[in-house]
């Protein structure tokens, strides 16, 4: 049997999981994949995914390849994989990748959504699929502001505090809000993203909507390139990564 | 301060409770409401429910009451019940009934939705809300055998063998199944309902669908008046109490 290069489309509800990324005992969503494809093939696998989702992140197009030769063939992998996790973890698509395939270095952008629910009375069946902020929000102002992020820029300000890397010039294709009743979404869509820079964005694009500043102070918080000109960190639980792309 | 007979609409997410009523040392609905409003109150508080919803089974409008005489003011009175309650469970309406007001009694019917996902993958964020069920249904023949339920008939074969009522004689208003892409939901309404009455139409309206047996076999199923001529018992995440009528 020749290694095959399996490029993997995972959906899960981040809720009870310590995020992407493994940590020595606590439970995480790659963690649950390596155990449960390493019963499923009889031996330890190695999966690299496309994105390290935060703790209570959720993922409708998380992108993960592994490396196997195995007697399954491709045609029932997904459904013996589906059948070996837990439900609140899902693959949506199973392919064959050229041999040298990588989800992170091939990847040429990202789209994550961000929720909001603004009702009075919370969500309780989408609670953890959502911010609920319960108050009024301009979305106009909200989309007007995403409109001066797009294109390139240099997006420190937007980044973690703890994000190291020299390179902060990032390029977002898309930062469009919609409303829709109560729910409001802010999908943003770029080449590569910094550690919390999608949930920088929608904290600050909030505290725009509720008047703390106007849209046009984004171009100011850009060329500061200081975390601390930006807004407020939105929770995990609202954000979701729609799709990777290659 | 005079007693006020107070009227509450509740939603929640049934997933974590043993369902709505009491039972010691579970956590069920009822004794969460029951905990969190005596803390709110300052002394132990009576609370009546209109459906005692099953374990996983899921409300967007059960109703129920409280008689209470109390400094806080009626306005007030939602948000304060609502900060004192866990995520998953909320007061959406507050309001103050006639003395003899009784949720039980004074209900005139209900409406249930029962909810399925027939997608081949799980939908991992709303696994918990519906029946994943991912085969080929007919709906149009679920929908014509939900019809020949409306109206008068004995529901006994329909109730679980465990509910020993004398009285099964229902009037259901509406089964209605219909199809949005992926989702199918069945809403029945009726005036009264029997244990475990909705999840077996739900799990006999799935058999049909199915193809095991003909919408008009609907009508033999109810001549029979046992349970072991109906179709399976629907499982309880799909299944949500979405208002009560008076």
């Amino acid at each position: 049997m020749a290694e095959l290069n399996i490029k993997l489309t995972v959906a899960y509800d981040g809720t009870a999981y310590h995020g992407w990324a493994n940590q020595p005992g606590l439970k995480t969503i790659h963690g649950t994949l390596v155990e449960c494809f390493s019963r499923l093939f009889g031996r330890k696998v190695g999966i690299c995914g496309a994105s390290r989702t935060d703790a209570g992140v959720h993922a409708l197009g998380q992108t993960a390849n592994i490396c196997i030769d195995t007697p399954i063939p491709v045609a029932n992998m997904q459904s013996a994989m589906n059948s070996y996790l837990p439900k609140d973890i899902a693959v949506t698509s199973v392919e064959v990748a050229p041999r040298g395939f990588d989800p992170i270095n091939h990847a040429t952008g990202k789209h994550y959504r961000y929720t909001l629910n603004t009702a009075k009375v919370r969500p309780v069946h989408s609670i953890n699929y959502c911010w609920h902020y319960p108050y009024t929000l301009d979305t106009d102002k909200m989309d007007r502001a995403g409109r001066l992020m797009r294109c390139t820029h240099d997006f420190r300000t937007f980044a973690s505090a703890k994000d190291h890397r020299r390179d902060s010039i990032r390029t977002l294709s898309r930062v469009d809000v919609r409303r829709e009743g109560d729910w409001i979404y802010i999908d943003v869509e770029g080449n590569r993203f910094m550690y919390n820079m999608v949930r920088n964005i929608a904290g600050t694009l909030v505290d725009i909507g509720r008047g703390r500043w106007v849209p046009e102070d984004i171009t100011e918080m850009l060329e500061a390139r200081d975390r601390r000109c930006a807004g407020q960190l939105a929770p995990p639980q609202g954000l979701c990564l729609v799709k990777v792309y290659y």
